[in-house]
């Protein structure tokens, strides 16, 4: 079962709002079984929009539309739907109802209902109308040429209630397939150099296994889609050949779940009754915040010293004057340091310390923008490692994360 | 000039990322008089990408295409691209080099350089290749029916250095229009609050002059962008009608240029020839880093102490045990010994103190989630003040950052 998505409104177009919707749908209209085969976003342009309903409707089972059902007067979508379907607008007593019980909760007299609302229990009447207890505007469903059609406001939680409460049950009904996702998090390795490894497993995959590479900064996602009909048997080929790449990839495995390093990382530390404080020069409080974006990390995150400055390794971290001035403080000694009497002062199980130059400037020869040092410590010893990252200063402070909690993860295991 | 955005990729289209590169790719091109007219995401899928690309080309002046260059087989772009302007792929010299650079600053051998790698340097023969500096994966310039297509990695900072170095460029002296912007930013106000606070002047712009309100966590940027021909003299009506903004909104003015904030208070400090240092329990690291994220940030910002833990705010940064016990952590008294004692610790001339319940748990009846203390120090005295922020996590440590950075203003001013 194939889905187009189309999305109505100026505001994705230059920018100004980032689509999240479509990611929603997409992930829930893949549970059902429906595939999205294009999503398409357009401005508030009556032709455009006709032209775009056609050619969806010619293409997909379903198309959902979301967008430009407000009560201003930029807002089209629903007069060109009905220029579409050839319908009349008619009065809906229930969302009438519905739009005036919103007005006395906020406790706004009916009569100072503007026109303007009114208008929003206007309905195609070809249409079936889709109750939106969210929002003054309703969902609604058309048919043709065997497709169905959708419309829907753009706020985030009112499309996603009129899809909870309507149409994902009812295309859940029609839909003979489903779709099941695996995913796999690795940490410090290529995307090519992975892919090579697992070519021949990858090659023997069976036709309704697909693998797909997801890369972002210093590591790479590995996805597993299988997709087949709702009687098939899915779920026992697909864990068996993600068990199989977790094997092949076991060097670089960082998590089996699709979820934050911070948050596996979190359940390893809880799960092991132990607690974490950092010491951070180059990342600045980056890998304390990431730690600390979790709720409930409280329960084994310490704090830490961001210590930016040599005074404040100095001072704060009681790093050794002829240790900065012998060695610098991107050097094994001064990391080692850090990572050592932070521990100490947090009295924590384990602590990460990082100190390196991110850039742009503050390099030399001898010690280039991006190189970077990270130790990680416990009760029983510190474990210091070199890294040559790139010339960029955000890449440089991201992958100095993901390598610090990659190395701080093996120390776990 | 219209533009049309081709985005292609599974993830995409089944929710496992969420597209931020259209966006600002949108946000660019407007500056340049482009208008995005449409937004297509397709998967990975040879005759649908073929199918897409013609359907473009006959649409738009400009046609931009992200994704599926990877050097994985299930990257498909570079091969269909070659299908439908019936290229051949031939070597790139210069971009085989960069990729065997990029090896040996990861002190990898070239020799162990996989097929895969090198097929990176493979282009087609019709295309003007857009060097990468950023990534493998380089740009690709085609021509066809007057169309402009432009293929790019899919990679945010690969895309979006490929668009500043060649696309945004080229295209500028194409255009015969111009767009200027200048945008002012506000904290601490809303947007509704404001817009009426600015009616009369907002009605009363001359219809080449347009307001756009972009609310973001905390804070509202007003953006005016004037648009004419490039013979039209914008600047000076701009500037003249942005100084009557400034003006209007001078009481939450943050800043008169489209930049970070934290960036703003830099230059501040910087001018001031004075230094700041952080002590953060709710936030956990997220101001410091902000900090640390701007290049050049060593020359007025020391560190700072994640204290997460009473243990922490009383170890590392001698806050009194009665205080804790007597007031809480989330209590004037603690934000203020906590502001003072880092003050004192790093011997800065400002520090900032922050101590809050970030949520989802950790409420009482007294200090709900949301509750967040602030406190600005320097060497005569030290300012603290409460909020009452939402029950979001991420949005309370963002809005506490806003609200320090708007306390430190205050000061600095």
């Amino acid at each position: 079962m194939q889905a187009i998505l189309i999305t109505i409104g100026d505001e994705l177009l230059i920018g100004q709002t980032i689509d999240t919707n479509s990611a929603w749908m997409g992930q829930q209209l893949n549970q059902i079984g429906f595939w999205v085969k294009e999503k398409i976003a357009i401005s508030d342009d009556a032709a455009h929009i006709l032209k775009t309903l056609d050619y969806a409707i010619s293409q997909a089972d379903l198309v959902l539309i979301t967008g430009g059902l407000g009560p201003t007067k930029d807002d089209i979508t629903k007069q060109t739907l009905c220029k579409y379907f050839d319908a009349k607008l008619i009065l809906n007593q229930e969302v009438l109802t519905h739009v005036e019980n919103i007005f006395k909760r906020r406790g706004m007299p009916v009569s100072e209902l503007l026109e303007m609302n009114k208008q929003q229990a206007m309905v195609p009447d070809c249409c079936t109308v889709l109750f939106n207890a969210s929002g003054t505007a309703p969902g609604m469903l058309f048919k043709k040429n065997n497709a169905i059609i959708v419309s829907m406001p753009g706020v985030p939680f009112e499309m996603q209630h009129i899809m909870q409460t309507h149409v994902l049950p009812m295309m859940e009904k029609i839909s003979d397939e489903h779709v099941l996702h695996r995913t796999l998090i690795t940490a410090g390795v290529g995307e090519s150099f992975l892919a090579d490894k697992i070519k021949d497993w990858e090659n023997d995959l069976p036709p309704f296994l697909k693998l797909a590479y997801l890369p972002s900064i210093g590591m790479v996602k590995l996805r597993l889609t299988a997709r087949g009909k709702k009687t098939d048997n899915l779920q026992m080929p697909l864990d068996k050949e993600f068990e199989a790449l977790k094997n092949l990839a076991s060097e670089f495995l960082f998590a089996e779940n699709d979820e934050p390093m911070e948050k596996t990382i979190g359940k390893m530390l809880l799960k092991k009754n132990a607690n974490l404080c950092v010491a951070e020069s180059c990342t600045g409080g980056f890998i304390a915040s990431k730690m600390v974006s979790m709720a409930g990390s409280s329960k084994y995150f310490e704090g830490g010293v961001v210590s930016y400055s040599y005074q404040a390794k100095e001072n704060l971290l009681g790093v050794k004057k002829q240790t900065l001035e012998k060695f610098g403080a991107v050097s094994e000694q001064c990391v080692t340091e850090m990572c050592t009497n932070v521990l100490e002062k947090f009295k924590t199980d384990f602590s990460i310390a990082v100190s390196g130059i991110a850039g742009p400037d503050g390099g030399t020869d001898d010690k280039p923008v991006g190189t970077v040092w990270i130790a990680i410590g416990s009760k029983h010893k510190t474990t210091a490692k070199k890294f040559h990252f790139t010339k960029d200063r955000s890449r440089n402070i991201e992958l100095t994360f993901v390598h610090a909690l990659k190395m701080l993860m093996s120390e776990l295991k």
